[in-house]
């Protein structure tokens, strides 16, 4: 399974009003920062629209393996992007991780 | 919103046993049947292997819009497979709709 393609998303809200400046902001710069790394492929930021779940946002991203997606997981701009935005901005979230 | 295509998922544990010929069995039927809804793109089956949440297996398609979605849940197929096999079948889900 370790060399097949991962579909890797996460649902989540923020704690930013609806509709607001620092909402936004966080939307666009996760975009232009996680997509900026290299191994990340197919990066997309859609609205969570089921009335089934909480959540109201999800970014979705492919890989081309297990191994990109441990490099992105330990990538810098990934992990100042955690430390420095989504740990402050972000009130809940889960993750899935799509394999074939 | 309405207009745009829709990512539709539902992540899921099944009461089979893992590896069990019933699983193989729900999953295959669930491929064959569902993607033979003529609105339904993409169909994939995943597993889903992300050790953050509780479940096991994904099922994602596309659709063109909100509405080849609503066609989707109301088609025949669709509406029998879910009362003659999830409602049997499948221990917990949960459902993610994603719009960009």
């Amino acid at each position: 399974m370790a060399n097949k393609e991962m579909i890797h998303s996460v649902i989540f809200n923020l704690k930013h009003a609806k509709g607001s400046e620092e909402e936004t902001r966080f939307i666009e710069d996760g975009r232009s920062i996680l997509s900026s790394i290299p191994v990340v492929r197919d990066f997309k930021v859609y609205r969570q629209t089921s009335p089934k779940n909480e959540f109201a946002f999800g970014f979705s991203m492919a890989f081309d393996n297990a191994a990109d997606f441990e490099a992105y997981n330990a990538h810098p701009l990934h992990e100042k992007f955690v430390k420095e935005r989504w740990e402050s901005e972000v009130e809940n979230f889960l993750e899935i991780d799509y394999q074939e």
